[in-house]
């Protein structure tokens, strides 16, 4: 019996949709998630294993619904006079900003946001029936507060999302635009800082006293390098949090993710030296991009936007040829490169230098 | 500064809504959200460390988008020819379910369940948008072809969620109901079989090759002592796993969730004799509350309703004081309790047999 997808009452709007996500192919050099190239130590491990097996000795009970050990932990890390009140987690941000845009977007709501930015917030959108509206950024990816409160006023969203340092550009947002826009909207401001920690620039957590419609999220897949274990959090007053709560689905984060995640972070020392040595490197990376004729978007993350190349899909195929991936994202003619170890950079440099420029146009 | 929920733009129908979930006590004797009793065996747990360890070597990347290795051990599992194909696995199976209703379900679109169920599907409806539309059982709380097929005439809901055992009543849905159901109806049918593995009956797996439009939806909370890690699943047709995979948010499932998992698989054989005594022990307990007069509908689950209770809230209060946690839930004057260890069931039966007849009414 001949059957499909076309077959079943799947809602309209999804009808030849496919399922999000970048390649995983398995090469040599991988730069095109954002990942942390640096496993966790042996230390780390085994502290995992122990507390794994501490929290199997419980897994035929429901884990702790609240999660409160694992928000009290990053209500510590990120400080500020933090408490777990003030702290949601979840299966990964994009778990969080799903019960957000649950809790305050819906049908006949909207959630704003500026492009170019991280393509998987159409998705978080559609899931949650709310209307996705865009405007584009300013031609440096930069923000303005008027160029917000503009869109604003005519989009009237309930939800305001500003990426900082932006996805897939590396460009951050200051202070003083999220202030101007919290005192011109009603609507939840969210500052998604998934890159915050490799950015020397404030975050938006100082303003968090003073502006109970600002929420920051935060993930623990970059800077903790824990992108298998899939725990997202934000901080935002209470009320906030409490609409989370209200949306999630009940024992959302299981016993053996909350364990893992405060092993990762007992060790943040460990390893936000990392994030240092990557916003090093990925700095070193575009100062070198700049000397060999790139356009070179200014980031603050660990990643980075180069071009312009006329044809970006065959360097993109040229340089996987060579067993380096890295992302087809991001303004016509930029490639978006993740900052690996040292070596893996080294390689990425070496492949670029040996691309063909008459074939390739990729030197200006 | 004083502010609350309500000086957000929460949605309207959300308003006024409290988080779901049942108490969660310290107390020695937990009967009430249908656990397995017994934690993981020393070996089970040393496994899983040693699991732990080897994905925590890749934790920095993202983990297996599909989980195929954890979907060809469940389906090997089910048996019945089924592939990783067939099999679509989540943060518990009420993921498992958000998917399915956000894929089927929608705005304008409606589910169609039986009650008394289980309590936690409004929650899924709500969070998606989708109708939910009930009716009621046959007093004894089975459910008819018949029965099931006028609902569908009226309310002409996209998806049928069919639980058997049911929760909270126990009570099975015979196979030949759901191919009646499946004839008459374009929908997708869900037979929620989170408890079949406490049931002698046959499954609704035997169906599923003839069957595109059927779903079946199991979780590793119960039979596999597993609710701790956060694993539900479901069988069907291909088309329908490919319908998850849109909606799903991508890295939905974290190493450290495949990899445990994927160790309650390989015990099975001993997760499944644990499944048979749990069985006995609640037939035992009816058997026990039937000569003591108690009403006791007929049960397949790892749990019974028992009754009537003119104020089942103070036998349940009585009971929480002598340190016993059961359910306040299913129809009027009735309780559920879980199966627990002998232990506990002795206990159990010794706290209801010290109840006091003229102040509780629990005898008839």
């Amino acid at each position: 019996m001949s059957f499909s997808l076309s077959d079943l009452p799947l809602r309209e709007d999804l009808v030849g949709e496919e399922p999000y996500g970048a390649p995983q192919l398995d090469v040599p050099v991988v730069l095109n998630v954002n990942e942390n190239p640096y496993p966790p130590s042996p230390l780390i491990r085994q502290d995992m294993a122990a507390a794994v097996v501490r929290a199997a000795g419980g897994l035929n009970r429901y884990p702790d619904r609240e999660a409160l050990g694992l928000r009290t932990d990053l209500a510590a890390y990120l400080g500020h006079g933090l408490t777990a009140d003030h702290i949601w987690a979840a299966n990964g941000s994009n778990e969080v900003m799903s019960h957000l845009l649950t809790a305050f977007g819906g049908p006949g709501r909207s959630v704003l946001t500026f492009t170019p930015t991280y393509s998987m917030y159409p998705e978080y959108a559609r899931n949650t029936f709310t209307g996705y509206v865009t405007e584009p950024r300013n031609p440096d990816f930069t923000l303005t507060a008027e160029l917000v409160l503009d869109a604003v006023r005519r989009h009237e969203p309930t939800i305001v999302l500003i990426t900082t340092p932006n996805n897939p550009t590396g460009t951050s947002v200051g202070l003083e635009v999220f202030e101007a826009v919290l005192e011109g909207t009603e609507a939840i401001v969210v500052a998604d800082e998934a890159y915050q920690e490799f950015s020397a620039r404030p975050s938006a957590l100082e303003l968090l006293a003073d502006h109970p419609r600002l929420v920051v999220s935060r993930t623990m897949s970059k800077a903790f390098a824990l992108a298998g274990g899939r725990v997202g959090y934000l901080a935002a007053h209470p009320a906030i949090v409490d609409a989370c709560r209200i949306v999630r689905l009940p024992y959302h984060l299981s016993a053996q993710t909350q364990a893992v995640a405060r092993v990762a972070l007992a060790h943040a020392d460990e390893l936000l030296a990392q994030v240092r040595s990557l916003a090093a490197e990925a700095r070193s990376f575009e100062a070198w991009a700049r000397e060999h004729g790139y356009d070179v978007v200014d980031s603050e993350a660990n990643f980075t936007l180069i071009g312009r190349f006329p044809d970006r899909h065959r360097v993109w195929q040229d340089l996987l040829d060579r067993g380096i991936l890295i992302r087809e994202t991001g303004p016509d003619g930029f490639l978006r490169v993740s900052a690996g170890t040292p070596q893996e950079m080294n390689l990425l440099k070496h492949a670029l230098e040996d691309l063909d420029p008459t074939r390739e146009g990729s030197r200006p």
